[in-house]
């Protein structure tokens, strides 16, 4: 039964008689859903009790229900609600419809449904997924985590600073990662530099969300992070595209906009580029930076993938090297780790990083703490780096698997450049192949195609998606390039 | 050493000679502070492997720096970085000073400097905090949890489920709060009114950010939940200030606000109003329903505390009542189940629930799914009811120590009404006392006041605090009371 009591008020100041009052609330209950069909009503004596009046009203209000038909007798067990209503519809959280409870979705927002509709999908066990260039569930060290969950679940003064608010992770998470960036990036920093994120994807929309506003205009690339340009449309802001070709950003394309107008903010991922995988030459990387230190603008450097490195070895990001406090540097531990763990990094200016420490707190007054402690471990321990080397090893491997299967079966169905390094290649369907219909009957043969992918035909990289290779084993390997010739063919 | 390859480039066609090109980017490097004082250089055969060029010119290079005073030469173990170069910030995360790298703090967001000074101390372990009302993390049930994150650590369609993007949570724990919430609070919603989110806090940002646009009149009551407040400010939005009395929010003002301008957004807690502890009278809880039903604008009811009420029978939210989709009703599971456990949920209509999920993976692509597979069993299983009868006796109790000696020592010193539930008391100084000088009297003592507060002398609740006793043992309560009376008299 639900306690409804104190929904139903009398008020003896009314000219509607008590009774009355408390049918009519009973019947609105009833409309509203929170009463449903079949279900019990009190018995008149305890409802008298709850509401603070005489039995003999309640009684009477029963009566009145009786005879309007909304309620039943049954001997020996009370009243209840008839089970033959026309069937009611919860209203309470139904709009109205003068009442415009929905936002308008930006155009460029909408053209992406296609996208969710696909990436939303269930699928079955036995079936396989090709993500956008996840790691391996089956590679996370669960047990390990585990192990380390349980010890760090009595570490009191860790449950103590649960009281406290949240100043941009744990302490302990926060210099680990300044250590762990400094020593694999070659960057410079220290904790004060450093804000624990849920995932690298709440960094960029804390950088978006503090410094740009209705109105002004950023550059990202074309096509870019789907998550990335809806941040910048969430905010409010003018969005430019410059072109992505076989070295990276046309940095050309983004010095015209520069020396054209304002622009707040550049959202870039020079390492491994999404989602075409392209990594920036180093001319291109250089001319960046010195535009960088011309013009007054933002950077969100997104570095995803910077572990994940294949035969060559990495390049440094732009971070390390001087760019007057304007480069903002993400970064995913569940990247590193496995996809169960929902935790990354935001490196920036020390003033940068207690503005963002200040709107973290508004949309999560504190972190998981445990599990921050838990990756601090991992990385103090050199668990880590241990972990990222037998990943990378594995990677690399299914890696070299798919790209072979490929272009030995598939290479006039398709083309890819081979990335160097990261967790998916970007796969352009020969022109003759319709990528939307591929994914559909992919689909229908057991086979979710669920990366991203771009479908704009005068785009240079239309007609190509991202095959994420780093979750999948070498058999799943072989049966996902079987599926693609049975679809292709 | 740090990864420097890739950060020196040579470019032939400079006038530069490639040699002097590479000093003057080791110079940069160490200036920089990428390398540091006393780091060892690779040897010249190594640095010309990486950058491709001849040993000779690296050799010319480091003479160079010799010359230049920058590096030295060992006997036998190579070339390294002085060690006594003057000191060396590191400066690619310096903003210079033309760079305005923060953003403008609203005035009344800088205001509450004061109150994050304070919770963000660290307070020793045999210390004693006193928070704003949060339950204790010793009867927070970790070993259940645990037990079942190992049960769902091996669940594989739980691991896959990370590969798709997240729609509000996991369906186990959006169908499992529709039923916690349909049985506890007398709604009637199902899976698709339900956003699980990281803390109350999310959902109080995520609705906000959805409506409220820069310019936009929200009514807030005086004094309120500052996080709420800020994350008004951060969205643009001018706030309008109506006055709590003991029966709540007056709605008179209310609506005399409403009679005047177009108001987009009212955020209440109409249960146990924060910071007050006030519970809305039902007089005014009607006339606001009307009020929420004539006017157009949004409602967030904040329901953090709903499940904590000691002598008198819950309150329904309003969200219980017909309000054509207006609401959007918020809750923790946080304070129901421990403090390390972050998590929320936001109820609202289906149409408003799309919304805040696309917004939402903008900030957090995916949850903490491990953890709602576990919250959603507890819900399931029953251990949730159970837990929260436990631990509400216990703070049923805690709350009439608490009151008691408050009442029997300090009564001359401190004024507060017996709150109908929740975890905190809200305790005005008498006058001659100064809170802040009390608080930093008491820190001294050993005792941190870190609860919410209001300074304010023109405001009725001026010179108040919030007093949490949940977390707090007897004795500690016991503890709490001697030191404030040290302070007091």
């Amino acid at each position: 039964m639900p306690p409804f009591y104190h929904l139903i008020v009398t008020d003896r100041h009314l000219k509607v008689p008590i009774a009355r009052q408390i049918s009519n609330q009973i019947v609105n209950l009833i409309r509203d859903g929170v009463i449903v069909p079949g279900a019990a009503l009190p018995a008149t004596r305890s409802l008298a009790d709850l509401i603070k009046t005489n039995r003999k009203t309640v009684v009477r209000a029963y009566d009145d229900l009786l005879s309007q038909d909304w309620i039943e007798a049954l001997p020996r067990r009370g009243y209840r609600v008839k089970q033959d209503l026309p069937v009611l519809k919860p209203r309470s959280f139904q709009p109205p419809n003068k009442f415009a409870a929905v936002t308008e979705i930006p155009p460029a927002v909408a053209a992406n449904e296609d996208i969710y509709a696909l990436i939303r999908t269930t699928v079955p066990e036995h079936e396989i997924i090709v993500n956008d260039g996840m790691p391996d569930h089956r590679l996370t060290p669960v047990h390990d985590m585990l192990r380390e969950l349980r010890r760090q679940a009595d570490n009191i003064s860790l449950a103590r600073s649960m009281y406290y608010l949240d100043d941009g992770g744990a302490p302990t998470l926060k210099a680990a990662t300044a250590s762990f960036i400094n020593s694999s990036r070659g960057l410079n920093v220290n904790d004060r530099n450093v804000v624990i994120t849920r995932g690298a994807q709440m960094a960029i929309f804390l950088a978006v969300s503090l410094f740009v506003k209705p109105g002004d205009h950023v550059v990202v690339t074309d096509p870019n992070y789907i998550f990335a340009d809806e941040s910048f449309l969430h905010a409010g802001a003018i969005i430019n595209r410059v072109s992505v070709d076989a070295e990276g950003m046309v940095v050309e394309e983004l010095e015209d906009i520069l020396q054209q107008r304002k622009i707040k903010m550049l959202y870039i991922a020079p390492h491994h580029h999404h989602p075409t995988t392209v990594t920036m030459s180093a001319e291109r990387r250089l001319k960046l930076l010195q535009l960088i230190n011309k013009y007054d603008f933002y950077v969100i450097e997104d570095d995803y993938d910077y572990d994940f490195h294949h035969e060559n070895r990495p390049i440094l990001p732009l971070a390390a090297s001087g760019h007057g406090g304007k480069i903002i540097y993400v970064g995913s531990y569940g990247k590193l780790v496995g996809p169960t763990v929902r935790m990354g990094f935001l490196i920036a200016s020390p003033e940068v990083v207690n503005q963002v420490n200040r709107l973290k707190r508004l949309i999560d007054l504190k972190g998981d703490t445990l599990m921050e402690y838990v990756i601090a471990d991992m990385i103090v321990s050199g668990a880590l780096d241990r972990h990222i080397k037998n990943t990378n090893k594995i990677y690399a491997q299914r890696r070299k698997l798919f790209s072979h299967l490929l272009t030995e079966y598939l290479d006039d169905e398709l083309h890819f450049e081979p990335p160097q390094g990261g967790l998916a290649l970007w796969v352009k369907l020969a022109a003759r192949h319709d990528l939307k219909q591929v994914m559909r009957r992919a689909g229908n043969n057991g086979l979710h195609l669920l990366g991203s992918f771009c479908l704009d035909p005068d785009n240079p990289h239309g007609n190509s998606i991202r095959l994420g290779f780093a979750s999948l084993s070498d058999e799943e390997i072989a049966q996902v390039v079987e599926v693609l010739r049975t679809v292709l063919k």
